[in-house]
C-alpha cells in the first residue's frame, strides 16, 4: 500500500481553520434546566477572551462566529479591534429570529406580514453588521415551522420564505454570502420550514451563487447518510460550510465527534475527496454546539481537536489504492483501505505538528496548566453571565 | 357483524377519568424560547381554577396532578379544600429532582452520595405531601443519565438507583404506590438511567407490588410498538398508568392524539382488551404535556376529548367477531374489524353522552362561550406567571 | 363551519384513478421466506385477469403497471388487447435492473462500464415497450448503492447515474415521461444512490420537464414529513406521482393507509391543496406493495379503498374556514378544521358513489361474493406461479 | 495515566473465542436478490471446511454454530468428528421455525395449536441434536409476529409463547441452556412477538437460570443504547451471549463493527467491565451475519478481527483513572480516558499476539496467500450451493 504524501498531509492540517461560536462560551442547557458555570463570560468581549485561549492552544481557531442580538454591541469596529488584539477575527454572523414573542408562529414564514417584515429587518441589520465586521458569511437558521397538522399552509410558508430570502440576497455585498441551514426537527415539531438539504438547495439554487447550503451534522433524521449529502452538495457546487456537533437522539449540542467519530471521519473524507479542504473552496468549518454540563473552554478545545483528528485520518486515506480497489469491485479491499486510515492513531502526528508551531502537544493539558479557568472563575463575579438569550 | 353492547360502551365512557397536570396550565417552551401567554396562572390555586374549567366542560377530569416543588404550598389541606370547592381533587404527586444546580450530573444516580441523599429527601418529602393530600400515586421521572460515553459507570448508577427506590418504596403507606417512568432520551443525551420499560419493569419487580410502570406515550424510540408494551405490562400486572402526549420526533409536548391518532386508538384498544379501563384495575390515565404555542385550557380540553374519542373507538371494536377472525387466521378480516371501529365517527356518541350529563356537546365551544379566557386575561395581571421552574 | 361543495367532492372522487401493480398479484415475501398462495397468476395475462376484478369492484383502478422483465411478452399489442377486453389498459413501465448477477455492485452506477451499458440497454428497451403499450411513464427505481464505507466512490456514482439518465431522457418520445424514485435504504445498506427527494429532484431538474420525481410513501427516514415533500415538489412543478404503500419500520409492502392512516390523509390533503388531483396535473397515483401473508386481490381492493377514503377526507376539509384560522394564527382552530374532516366517516359517501355507478357499496364483500377466489384456486393448477423474479 | 497491565490484556485476548455461523459461509441476499458466489459450500461438511480456515488464520474461532434444518445430517457424531479433524467443534444450535409454509402466521405463537405443536416438536428435536453434538446452547429466534393491527391478539400470543418456551426449558439437560433472542422488526412488520430485551428478560426470568437473553447487535430501534442493555443484563445475571453484526438501517447482515466501530467498542467495554470476558461467565460471543456481496471467508475473518480490535481497546481502558474521574464528576476527563483507549491503534498489539501463536500477523492477507479461495472455486462445481433455505 502506497502512502499518501505526509508533507502534503501536514500542510493541509497546518492550514485548516475551524471557527468557534461565541454562544458556546456562555451558559446553555435543555428545556429542563440551564446549569450555570463559574467564570462564564458576561460580555461579547469576554467571550472573545475565552475564544483566544482556544486559538492559543490549538492554533487553528482564529475566528469567532457572532450571534445577533446576543452579541450586539454599539461599536463593531471596537469589537473587531478587541478580537484582533487577541489574534482573532470576527467570523460568521448568525441571525436570530426566534427569541422574540412575535416569533411564536414563525418569523420570515409567519402568516402576518408585519412579523415577517420585522424578521426581515433583523436579517438586513445583520448584513449591516457584516459590513462593519468584515464578515463574509450570514448564517440563516430558522426556527420557523408548525407544531400541528393544519396549523398553517405548508406551501404558502415556502412562498413567504422565498420572498424574504430574496430580499436578503439582494442586499448582500461583494464577497458576502448567505448560508442557509436546514433542520429536520425542533423547535417546530410537526414541520420545520427548511427540514432537509433538498429544501435548502432548491432555495439556494433559485437565489444564485452567493447562496449556499450549510450542513449541521446534528440536523438529520435517524439513519441519514450525511457524507452522501456532503458529496452531493460539493458535486453541485452548493456546499457553503458545516456546523459541527454531535447528538445521539435529540438536542444537537454534544462535542463534534463524540457520538460517532467514524461518521465524522467519513464526512471529512468526502470533504477531502471533493477538494473542499482547499481554502479557495470557500467552505466554512464551524462548530455549533453548547456545553451544558462540561466546562466550556476545554470542551471547545476537545471539539477542535476532534475535527483535526478526523481530518488527519481522512487525509491519510490512500486514495490511489482505494480507487484501484473501487474500480475492480473489491468490496472488502476498498473498505479496508478506508478503515486502515481510520484505525490509525493520528494523535502523535497532530502533536508533532503543534510542536512545530510552538504549541503544546496536548492543547487540553496546556489549557489546564495555563490557569485561565482559575483566573476567570475568580475575576468574573457579578454582572449577568452570557447565555442563550443574553 | 354483531355490535358491542352500546349501553356498556356508554357506561364505560361515563366512568372514564383523565387527570390533568398542573404544569400544563402554566407557561412552557423549548430550549429555544418560552412564549408567555396572557391570563396564565400565578399560583397553584389559579392552576386549579383553570383545571376546574376543563372538568366543568368535559365532566371527566376531576383530578389534578401536582409537581413538587412547583406546586409547593404551606398548607396542602387548604389546597385540597380549594380543589374540592371547585369539584376537583388533588391527584398524583410528581417529584422533581432535575431543576437544582446540584443535579447537573444526576440526582438519585449522582456519583456523590450527598447529592443522592438530597434527592432522596425530596422524594420522601413528596410522600409526606401525599399523606397530606391523600394522593395515591407518586410519579417518578428522573432526568438522570450521562451525556458522554465514559462520563459515569452505567452499572453503578443502577445500583444507586435501586438503593434510592428501595428507600422510597419502604416509606410508602397503605394504599400508596410508586409509578416509575422511563424515557428513551433527553435531557441526558447518551444514556438515560431508565431508558425503557424493561429497566423500569426490572426495578418495579424487585421492589414489590406497590411499584408499577408508567407508560409515557412520548418516551420511546422511533418505531416502537407502544401498544405491545401496554399489553405486556398488563399481562405482567405491572402497568400503573399513562402519561399521555404526542410527539413527531423530539419534545413530547403535543396534544395526545394529535400526531398519530391511530396509535392512540391501538393503545386504548389494548387497555380495553386487558380490562384496564375498569376502575379497580388501578390504571392512572394522566396527561403529561405542555402547550407552548396554543392556548392552554382549550388545548387541554381537546386532549381530554382525544383520549375519549380513542377510548370510544376502542370500546366499539367488535371483539367477538375479531376473535373469530384472529383464530381462523383471517388477516384481512381481523384487521377490518379493528379498522371498522377506528373509522367510526364517535363524536355524535360522545356529544350525546355529554348532553345526558347536562354538559354542552362540544366542550371547546362551551369553554369559548364561557368567557373564562377573557376573564383571566383581564384579572391575572402582575405577579409572576407559573411555568417550568415556577 | 361552511361545508365544501359536496357535488364537487363527489365528482373528484368519481374521476380519481389508482393504478395497481402487476407484481402485487404474484407471490412475494421477505428475505426470510416467500409464502405461496393458492390461485396466484402464472402469466402476465392472468395478472390482468385479477386486476380486472379490482377494477370491476372499485371502478377506479383501470390501469395496471408492468414490471420488465417480469411481465415480458412477445407481443405487447396482444397484451394490451387482453387488457382492453377486460376494461383495463397497460400503465407505467417499471424497469428492473437489480435481479441479474451482473448487478451485484450496481447497475447504472456500477464501476464497470460494460455493466452500465447493459443496464442502460434495458432501460432503453423499456422505452421501446412503452412505445408498444402506449404507456406514458417509465418508472425508475435503482437498487444501486454500496454496503460498506469506501466500497465505491459516492460522487463518481452520481456522475455515472447522470450519464445514464440523460441517455434515457433523450430517448423519450413525445408525451412520455421518466419518473425517478428515491429510497432511503435497502437493498444497498450504506448508501443508496438516490436516497432522498433532493437527489431525485436535482437530477430531474437538470434533465428537463419530462423527468419528474415519484414519491414512494415507504421510502423515507423515520420521522420524515412526507406531506411536506409533496407540497414542495408540487410547488416546484416536479412531482410526477406516487407509489403508495405502508411500513412500520422496514420492508415497505403493507397496504397503503394501514400503518398511519392520518399520514395518508395529510398527504392527500396536500395533493388536493396543490391541485394535483386534477387530471391535467399529470400525477400518477400508483400502488407499489406486495401481499406476503394476506390474500392478494382483496388486499389490493382494500388498498384502493384506503386511498379513496383518505382522498374523500382531504376533499372534505373546509379550506375557506381553514385559511381564515391559519391567517389569524389560530393554532387550535386551524388544526380542528383539518381534524374535523379526518374524523368524518366517509364510508357512507363512498358507498353511495359506488352505488350511483352501479357497483356494490362494499367492494371487498362484492369480491368475496363473486366466487373469483374459488375459481382461480381451482383453475390455476400447474405452471409456475408469478412472483418476484418470475 | 497509569496503564492497564499489558500481560493481562494479552492473556484476555489470547483466550477470547468467537463462534462463526455455518450460514455465513453459504449464499444469502436480500428480498430483492440472492447473488451466488463461486466456491460456496454445498454441504455442512464443506461449511466446516471453510470455518476451519477462519480458525486457522485467526486462532480464535474454534466453534461453529449450526442452523437446523439447514445443517441437518443423518449422523451428528460424524459431523462432530469432521469438525474435530479440522480443529473445530460444533457450537450453538439455532432452531428455524420460519421457513415452512405452515409458519406464515407464526410458529410457537400461531393461533392454530397444530402449528404450534409442529414448531415445538422442531425445538425439541433441536435439543436432541444438542445431545448428539454436545452443544451447550439452543438459540431461539422467532420470526413470529403480525403485519397488521388486529391481525392477532398480542397478549394471547405471549401466552402461547410462554407455553412453548416452558416445554423446551423443561426438556433441557444438565449444562444446556436456552438463549432467547429479541428483534425489534422484521419479518413481522407490525409486531414481533419478542421485540425487545425486556420481553426476552421477562420470559427468561420466569423460566429460570438456564434461560438467558441473547443480544443481537442489529436488532434494536434507532438510537437505542445497546451497551446500556448489556450492562443491565449483566447486572441481572441474564446475559447469555451476543449475535454480532452491523446494520445502518434495516437488514442486519453487515460485518460487525463496520457501521459503528465506536459502538462495538462501548459494548465490549461493558463486557469487560462486567467481567463477562471471563470464560466462566458463560457468555457466548457469536457472529450472526451474512455476506451478500463480499467474499464470505475473508469477510468472516475481518469480522472476527473487528471483534478482537474492539475487545483490545476495551481492555486498554485505564479503569482506575476512569473511576477517579467518574467519581469526581469530571465529565471531560472521564470521557477522555475512554476515548484514549478507543483512539489507540491496537493492530500492532494483535499482530504480535498472533505471531506469538505462530499465526500470520494479518489473517486476511494470510488467507489470500493460502490459495483456498482458488481451490474451492475450482473444486466445488456441481451440486447445490448452500444458502438460506438450503
Amino acid at each position: 500500500m502506497s502512502d499518501p504524501d505526509l508533507t502534503a498531509v501536514e500542510a493541509a492540517l497546518q492550514s485548516q481553520r475551524i471557527e468557534t461560536p461565541s454562544w458556546a462560551y456562555g451558559n446553555s442547557g435543555t428545556r429542563f434546566k440551564v446549569f450555570a458555570q463559574p467564570g462564564v463570560p458576561r460580555t461579547p468581549e469576554e467571550k472573545l477572551d475565552d475564544a483566544a485561549r482556544v486559538h492559543e492552544h490549538t492554533g487553528v481557531a482564529p475566528s469567532v462566529a457572532l450571534h445577533i442580538p446576543w452579541d450586539k454591541v454599539d461599536d463593531y469596529g471596537a469589537l473587531a479591534a478587541h478580537a484582533k488584539d487577541r489574534g482573532l477575527r470576527l467570523g460568521t454572523i448568525n441571525a436570530n429570529v426566534f427569541q422574540d414573542d412575535d416569533y411564536k408562529l414563525g418569523s420570515v414564514t409567519h402568516p402576518d406580514a408585519a412579523v415577517r417584515r420585522k424578521a426581515l429587518d433583523h436579517l438586513l441589520e445583520c448584513v449591516d453588521i457584516m459590513d462593519a465586521t468584515g464578515s463574509r458569511d450570514l448564517k440563516l437558521w430558522f426556527a420557523d415551522g408548525t407544531n400541528y397538522p393544519g396549523q398553517d399552509d405548508i406551501r404558502a410558508r415556502q412562498d413567504r420564505l422565498a420572498e424574504s430570502l430574496t430580499a436578503v440576497y439582494d442586499r448582500l455585498g461583494e464577497g458576502q454570502r448567505m448560508l442557509l441551514e436546514y433542520k429536520f426537527f425542533e423547535p417546530a415539531f410537526y414541520t420545520t420550514d427548511v427540514p432537509d438539504w433538498g429544501t435548502a438547495y432548491a432555495h439556494c439554487l433559485r437565489l444564485g451563487p452567493k447562496a449556499q447550503v450549510v450542513v449541521d451534522t446534528g440536523h438529520h433524521a435517524p439513519g441519514t447518510n450525511i457524507e452522501f449529502i456532503v458529496a452531493l452538495l460539493l458535486r453541485e457546487g452548493k456546499l457553503g460550510g458545516f456546523d459541527f456537533n454531535s447528538r445521539f437522539y435529540a438536542d444537537d449540542d454534544l462535542m463534534v465527534g463524540s457520538a460517532d467519530p467514524f461518521q465524522l471521519f467519513r464526512i471529512m473524507y468526502e470533504v477531502v475527496r471533493g477538494g473542499a479542504l482547499e481554502e479557495d473552496a470557500g467552505i466554512a468549518f464551524m462548530l455549533d454546539q453548547c456545553h451544558n454540563i462540561e466546562p466550556k473552554i476545554p470542551a471547545i478545545i476537545r471539539s477542535v481537536m476532534n475535527v483535526q483528528e478526523a481530518t488527519a485520518k481522512a487525509l491519510l486515506v490512500d486514495r490511489e489504492t482505494l480507487a484501484v480497489a473501487q474500480r475492480s469491485g473489491d468490496v472488502l479491499g476498498a473498505n479496508a483501505v478506508l478503515m486502515d486510515a481510520y484505525n490509525t492513531d493520528v494523535r502523535p502526528l497532530l502533536a508533532r505538528i503543534r510542536q512545530e508551531r510552538g504549541l503544546g502537544p496536548d492543547p487540553v493539558a496546556a489549557y489546564h496548566r495555563s490557569g485561565w479557568a482559575e483566573k476567570i472563575t475568580g475575576e468574573r463575579k457579578g454582572g449577568r453571565q452570557a447565555g442563550w438569550g443574553a
